[in-house]
């Protein structure tokens, strides 16, 4: 099997890192910044462990580039400098926010580059592993070398996602909506129960039927057919209830009730459950624009 | 075992009926406005199905209103007025954005009164059967007829959330930022998922891993822990690429993606990963207030 080093063993490079030894690839060398997290590396991998990145990268089939995002040019162009690529070599990250493009000093001595980004969080090791089987990887890069990605994700179980390299940010920003802002909308809804002395372990629970429901709805039929609730019945006593309550009890999660409002009718509108003089109304009341 | 009458036939109507019936209740009469949604009932329910509310309700034990939310209190008043309640019947409504004080006709006739809400939704009957176990049902008003709610939830499987009459709308206000907002945030995502021109369908499907990952981090953790990604590293050089990309490709989404990340600030704050510098060039990049 193919000879990788793992360069960066912070989450994601462990995660992926030791999930494709234990599937047959061979981490022939680690590289990490501090004397701790070599030491973790060492163990966890089983494989000599380097202060100098162009150390770790010799010999090896695949260089994959785990370390933060803001450390993976500067890592790279290090190894470039001290001519550490070969062009038999695959060079990749798993940055969602960057491209395959900050590689060029690798694509420069003949490597092939890629990103290769888990649309998956990897709040911890075990959680990580567990994880990963039917994840998708979004890759993007030199085409000739797709299957090598192809190859590693196979291993891990998950599926390639194949997205353009000038929008790579929008992939990933999207993935920020989906995972982040996910989180902070489930907030809002636990903060608004806790105006209630619920607490939010037994609020997300009893919450939890609904939102998978809801989710499993936009699934099998899409947002629009999805869309529920009094938005998208034009039904604009509630809404105007909910506006009140909200500027009595919890005024600064006004604003973004209303935004997110604003979004929702336009969806409704697309629904095509919303005649002009609700939409019209709906929009006055939330502060949308028609 | 207790007999019931179903006033108004909906989706909530049929799917809280006939799952009572299938437990034991015996319906015993139903009323609808419309002589197709009678023939549906009386089909559904097995039973007298009545053009006038207040003949529905004789001998009935329970009196469920679900009707659509605007018709409760006139339906209420309506049978109210043709001295059809009894001082032995619990009468109850299944509206999540009504409290039981729309009731309050029915109270006067020595009715004990509740309202009875389904944490769930129903876009069709045979889905609306599958969800109800384990589903949440709140319930405010009379406290001596608490036990009758509580017996009609535990026959659907479902468990028992008491809410403060008070704080409805906010309950109400909460269930549509987890459901509807919810639908809306991933409408959010699969638009710029469709700007890589990669289908709503195929976008869900690659998401739902990362989603699935984080509502599980959510219930486990709590949102402060659960939350990962840009906005909580402090990572502005991410942040301003995807508010770049966004400008550039879908301008519409902007003030939605600033407001949700001003959220995420507070909460990242909450968590305890930003300095205040880091906080003061968030705020100033997603224009949020400090």
């Amino acid at each position: 099997m193919k000879k990788i080093a793992i360069i960066g063993a912070g989450n994601v490079g462990k995660v992926l890192g030791y999930s494709l030894k234990n599937k047959g690839y061979q981490i022939i060398a680690s590289f990490s910044r501090t004397e701790k997290a070599r030491q973790v590396a060492a163990k966890l991998f089983d494989c000599p462990v380097f202060s100098k990145p162009e150390e770790a990268v010799e010999n090896a089939d695949i260089v994959f580039l785990t370390t933060p995002d803001q450390a993976i040019k500067e890592v790279c162009d290090c190894i470039a400098v001290n001519k550490g690529f070969t062009k038999n070599q695959v060079v990749l990250h798993a940055s969602g926010a960057h491209s395959s493009e900050i590689l060029l000093s690798a694509r420069k001595q003949g490597a092939g580059t890629l990103s290769l980004h888990p649309l998956q969080t990897f709040p911890e090791l075990e959680a990580g592993l567990r994880s990963l089987p039917g994840t998708f990887f979004a890759v993007e890069g030199d085409e000739d070398v797709f299957g090598v990605a192809a190859e590693m994700v196979q291993a891990l179980g998950g599926q390639m996602l194949s997205i353009p390299t000038d929008m790579k940010v929008i992939y990933h920003a999207a993935a920020c909506v989906a995972c982040n802002y996910l989180t902070s909308l489930m907030d809002m809804a636990l903060k608004m129960y806790g105006l209630m002395e619920i607490p939010p372990k037994k609020a997300f629970e009893s919450l939890s039927p609904l939102i998978y429901s809801t989710l499993n709805n936009i699934g099998k039929l899409g947002p629009e057919k999805a869309l529920t609730g009094p938005v998208s019945r034009g039904d604009l006593t509630t809404i105007n209830s909910h506006l009140e309550a909200l500027t009595k009890h919890a005024p600064e999660l006004l604003s973004l009730y209303k935004l997110l409002g604003s979004y929702t009718v336009n969806l409704a509108i697309d629904k095509g459950t919303l005649d002009r003089e609700q939409v019209e109304k709906l929009n006055t009341l939330l502060g949308g624009k028609e």
